[in-house]
């Protein structure tokens, strides 16, 4: 499955119901989703941290929809021909307390 | 771009920082461009907006890794087959009040 694909998927599903609610109360279920990954990652399954993981993808399809952004599209300018950092490495060459 | 093109991308960049810097100290850095999306949205260009969301991916991609997720599979479990909510349409005819 494309990032495309994914975003699609999803704007077909939730795309009235996310233009209806708006940015900022879109954000604010990105957020829900982002403390139940934190809860997940501390004491949840397997299964249910992959589960977070997969909706916290979801509320961010969604809000890069509702702004117009092609996640592949960034994700691909971002990260596909180099590290962001500058170090021209793979793997990333750049000082572990910095990030891209 | 496949999403787990994508995870096999950051892991080939970053996997061995990711490994040495642990779970916790990802989530924290997950974190920090939560935040950094946050700003995006509301003053930031459209590039500016569509590079953080690729930033939040990369790392929830890192995080994925580092816990043997694939984001892939779990977002075609999640949402590939009908809405998890229960309602089984397309688009989605879930109460707007809950989310999947």
């Amino acid at each position: 499955m494309t990032i495309r694909g994914f975003q699609e998927r999803i704007r077909d599903l939730y795309g009235a119901k996310d233009a209806a609610r708006g940015e900022l109360a879109t954000f604010v279920w990105l957020a829900e989703e982002f403390g139940e990954l934190a809860t997940a990652l501390r004491s949840g399954t397997d299964e249910e941290l992959a589960l977070e993981m997969a909706d916290v993808l979801a509320w961010l399809a969604t809000l890069a929809t509702l702004r117009g952004v092609d996640l592949e599209s960034a994700a691909a300018r971002k990260y596909g021909l180099a590290c962001p950092g500058g170090c021209g490495q793979v793997p990333c060459g750049c000082d572990p307390a910095e990030k891209p």
